[in-house]
């Protein structure tokens, strides 16, 4: 395990990237996305997807140096088409936006057609949090989880974001509507360890914990079963009729998983309390819930958020643990593409 | 069981309303949600729940007759006061505002503070769905159950709700953020039988599917564990912020559960997409989930909003089962209070 500072990691991704053909602005905005999404201890969506990100590119299914363009504007709403750019760069993009909205009259949402997979969900809950927004953002995926009843994936995963502002650090829920991904599944398997719970079905149609029989079957439990089942079916017609673009059902009919669909949705917490009454309000919540009594004695009562900012002063404290193989490819590309 | 007709159960429903002392108008359409509830199979927060609404009301919890208040207009987005008021009634109201805000400009939201408990959550979906509107409903809760990590009731089960049209039948998700209800563990222990999953902590803090055990510790796992948990939180905060109201911690310290915080949010469909165009993007994600291969041969791939359109008219058609003891409660009550 290699132990790389924010800078340097930050500043690898980026010379990848204009390598890659990135423009200035944008390389430097993704390559920070990236890096954050790292330095937080997302590395499933950080470090590690980063050369799969490079290559939808070079694979030509997500486009460089498009801009998003309006295709639809109704008071707070507006709806955007990504142009099938870089899925972090679209999001960042329609997030700002809607902070904008949000700014400007209290409430603003945008909707994004032809967006690309964004990375990490959690990125633009911390930036609307960081801009002093309350948030919730929304995005389909390609069809990989079977809904409730069915044998076969007919539904995505489909990530929800909630992100609320406060001053002791922010609170940002980041969920995908799977109860175990598979790039945890893929983490217990090569650890010759069960999962905590039963995560799925096996090939005879029983719940199992054994993530090599979830593999297999590709039969992932919902999240809570028949209510993340719902939820993913729900949240793909939400995104897929706000940005009339394409539903999960239409990605799995692509080559690969672009072109996805994302709702992006904020209020202005300043214009929804005063600093002290929103401080007051967030502390009572979070206060009750981590003055609780715990499960385990000694043990703190985490919320959405609280280990990410632990993670993350850590790292940047102490550099940021990135495996060795991982970095090395990495720097592999960076060499490659000089 | 009885059966009772859909007219004869909201005549029953209205004229115990007048009596407690609702207002022509409120009476009516207080009569019409239970009894749309009850009809829909919702009985546990239809015509079951209705001797205890009553109640919150002669015990001074809810009160009658009184108005909603509007605190702050920003844009597309207001806040009200529920004055206390029943909690259907307000969230009717609020919902009908949503929409007439949506219908002006593409999106509206409504926040509400000092509401009252709104029976079934999913009525308010339909009702949506019903004037052609896309929409979100969140609500907190009296403290119920254990966040992730804790082993005391410091959260809410906070459901929440998402709606949208369908000319053949709209599409609702209505759900707690608990995996199984109070009621449904009721019911599984009365009949005698283990939950279908696990659902909660035994007093020996391992995971119990005995609906007895987990009635005893009040330790039920939010749906799909730490995530129902994340979920919580952040409705909480969502709804105690936009309607700067009381947060899940501020009503567990009240002496009944009264004076929730909730949120309706709505996007006209027609605005977002033509009529054509909308049906065609619903059919192709509902048909991509029931053509799918169903786990039991023949059984068909239900989702939400399904099986109550087909509970509706069946009930419509021979009349809405009702255990006559419930039923023989409701009469009752009519005769006392005539």
């Amino acid at each position: 395990m290699a132990l790389i500072r924010y800078e340097n990691l930050k500043s690898v991704f980026e010379k990848i990237l204009l390598k890659t053909g990135f423009s200035t602005t944008d390389a430097a905005l993704c390559a920070k996305i990236f890096t954050d999404s790292t330095a937080d201890g997302y590395h499933s969506h950080g470090v590690n997807r980063f050369p799969v990100f490079i290559k939808t590119i070079t694979d030509g299914y997500v486009q460089m140096n498009v801009q998003p363009e309006r295709q639809l504007a109704l008071g707070s709403f507006e709806r955007w088409d990504g142009k099938l750019g870089p899925g972090p760069l679209n999001a960042h993009f329609c997030m700002k936006r809607a902070i904008e909205l949000a700014k400007a009259s209290g409430m603003g949402c945008v909707a994004l057609q032809n967006g690309s997979h964004w990375m990490r969900g959690g990125s633009y809950g911390w930036q609307a949090a960081e801009n002093g927004c309350i948030a919730l953002c929304f995005t389909n995926t390609m069809p990989n989880m079977p809904s409730w009843g069915a044998k076969e994936a007919n539904t995505g995963n489909n990530p929800l974001i909630m992100a609320v502002p406060d001053a002791d650090g922010h609170i940002v829920l980041d969920m995908s509507l799977s109860q175990f991904s598979y790039g945890k599944m893929e983490k217990y398997a090569m650890e010759g360890k069960h999962l905590p719970f039963d995560g799925g079905f096996n090939s005879e149609g029983k719940h199992t914990a054994d993530p090599n029989e979830i593999l297999e079957t590709q039969r992932l439990f919902p999240t809570g079963y028949w209510k993340g089942s719902g939820m993913s079916i729900l949240v793909d017609l939400l995104v897929t009729l706000l940005s009339s673009g394409m539903s999960t059902a239409k990605i799995g009919g692509l080559e690969a998983e672009y072109g996805l669909s994302q709702v992006f949705l904020c209020f202005d917490a300043e214009q929804m309390n005063n600093h002290s009454r929103h401080k007051a309000l967030v502390d009572d919540i979070i206060n009750h819930i981590t003055n609780a009594m715990p499960e385990h004695e000694g043990k703190p009562i985490e919320y959405p958020g609280s280990q990410t900012k632990k993670r993350r002063a850590e790292h940047m404290k102490n550099g940021i643990p990135i495996n060795d193989e991982v970095w090395q490819t990495l720097l592999d590309i960076q060499n490659q593409s000089e």
